[in-house]
């Protein structure tokens, strides 16, 4: 069955060129998929021509987009035209089944669980990523949408982490880790322990190993690591300034006389190799999970190849009922049947 | 002057052979260093065989040692023959200027804060401990000792960093960052927002750079990074094991082929380079400040270099009068006296 993915053109640092070229990739991967654009429409067809088969598909113009230094609820308020809110908008009206945009991470959620609402048994949306191990990549969740969180969130983003690792990472049996400063059953706070707690007694006890220090989450312990969005946003960020940190002091070392320099073109081809392994597009597209509906915001900065795997997310969440799964999850973990009228009775 | 440090013999994994081979390392630098030993008679003769200068120093026998697993509660308690315990006395008694140990963090803490007691003007003793940057070597506190932290926390671990940065790394005018998962003014939750506030209200507003993300910490942004202890924690092991992967990742690239081989052979000199810049032993030392006292912790997996390294912080902290300036710094920044009996009148 065809699918319809809404695309904000005028999302990230090089929209609407990489957006649109990353949507003609994706299309070559997965060719039953359609795509519903959103963006300026004199910005855009110049670079719609290079792909007939995007340029085929319906435009609707708008001329209004959000900044990417936008604070979130201004763009709320004052983007309701944009290319951001109009693609949520498609998904709230059953016209696309996803939409994917490289735009403002804050607007984006903001506009999303304005529209789109959240998922029955889920609180707060979360936002999820990727991130390099030395065996598999994680996901972890929350990377900043929700900087305080309490225990009923913590769970909740357990139970989304655990479906989606299925679903895009491909793991059959995800094993979920709750960050924490210590492996021992006293270490971190109140609310850690009580969300271990619960999820010990919980249908998700036999994928929870527990929790987990940082140095475990990189040599790959967990498919899963739970955290609040402060402490998320914070690991995120300090992996990726050390890996640089790291490649620039190699590339220093390399240029640092002729027998390095030698060194490094007979090493060049290994070296590329781990390049790519720890290449940040392999790890782009960051999916708000939790709504009652698919969206996925791309890195600002990607490349074609990037969107494209943002796009092939989305549809890997689509084609495989992500949300109606966590739904069925969250309920066995409730232990009730989340929102069922049964609740009003005595 | 002769300055005593008071070293627990017991502590640490290679204990006692690197306590008493790292004593002797940093006697070489420092002559007018003497040593106050605490630790099992029976099982650190042998190495004292090696070192006539530190065999010949005053030795407290004491059988009794903290696990290095052990609960930091458990070990207040029953740890009171302890090795461990008897080197923080012997600071409290005026015995030594400084105690270091190379065993449990959380006994460490609980004990030196037992028995020494918090600095006027400071309600929580912090972890401060080193990490490697782009440009120079950060501070980073607090480390673990305190999971929930208040505004007024976050400023007292401000003052200490700032104090510790000028003292050990030498830097001038230390430039402080508060860890947050933005650098705008709205991120962050209250707490932070606050002691951001409050910072450029006080004398340290000159060398208060603003809320800094991992990225701009690795970079090299700032010289002091204040953050509670969760996320400090979090940040440091995330660092550790960023670094750790990277390197595992080059090793297999460097073994996968005789051309990899053969460049790793030419380039070897310079990576070694890399690695000495990165190694751990050169971020040995964690400060435990805020305690009427100077106690230092050094790595427990760490070798004699880095404990004689831990040493040396001690004795630059002793010297410099770091407890006087952190009082005479917080009362700057209270804009009062500290606990001065003014305060009792009217």
């Amino acid at each position: 069955m065809t699918l319809t993915i809404a695309l904000d053109l005028m999302g990230g640092d090089n929209a609407p060129e990489v957006v649109i070229d990353g949507a003609a990739l994706a299309r070559k991967r997965t060719p039953d998929v359609s795509f519903l654009l959103f963006g300026d429409e004199a910005k855009v067809r110049p670079h719609l021509a290079r792909h007939p088969d995007i340029a085929a598909m319906p435009l609707v113009h708008t001329a209004d987009f959000v900044a990417g230094d936008a604070k979130p609820s201004l763009a709320l308020r004052q983007g309701r035209q944009s290319s951001m809110r109009l693609a949520i908008n498609a998904v709230k009206d059953g016209q696309a089944a996803a939409a994917v945009s490289a735009g403002n991470t804050g607007a984006l959620m903001a506009m999303a669980k304005f529209v789109l609402k959240t998922l029955p048994g889920i609180d707060r949306p979360a936002i999820a990523g990727p991130m390099p191990t030395r065996e598999k990549t994680a996901v972890v969740l929350d990377l900043g949408a929700n900087v305080d969180c309490g225990v009923e969130h913590l769970v909740q983003f357990a139970v989304m982490g655990h479906v989606f690792a299925r679903i895009v990472t491909g793991v059959a049996e995800p094993k979920i880790g709750l960050l924490n400063i210590g492996t021992e059953d006293l270490k971190g706070n109140d609310v850690i322990r009580t969300a271990a707690a619960m999820l010990r007694a919980s249908p998700l006890n036999a994928d929870f190993y527990g929790f987990v220090e940082g140095t475990d989450v990189t040599r790959g312990a967990v498919d899963v690591v739970v955290t609040d969005g402060f402490t998320g946003n914070v690991a995120l960020k300090i992996a990726e300034g050390t890996a640089g940190m790291y490649s620039s002091f190699l590339r220093q070392a390399f240029r640092s006389g002729w027998r390095a320099k030698l060194g490094y073109l007979l090493a060049k081809p290994a070296l590329d190799k781990v390049r790519a392994r720890l290449d940040p597009r392999r790890y782009n597209g960051a999916m708000l999970l939790g709504l009652n509906g698919v969206v996925v915001k791309s890195h600002g900065g990607t490349d074609a190849v990037g969107f494209g795997h943002a796009i092939g997310a989305a549809i890997d969440l689509v084609r495989a009922g992500a949300n109606e799964r966590i739904i069925e999850e969250m309920t066995a973990v409730a232990g009730r049947d989340t929102g069922a009228p049964a609740a009003a009775v005595g």
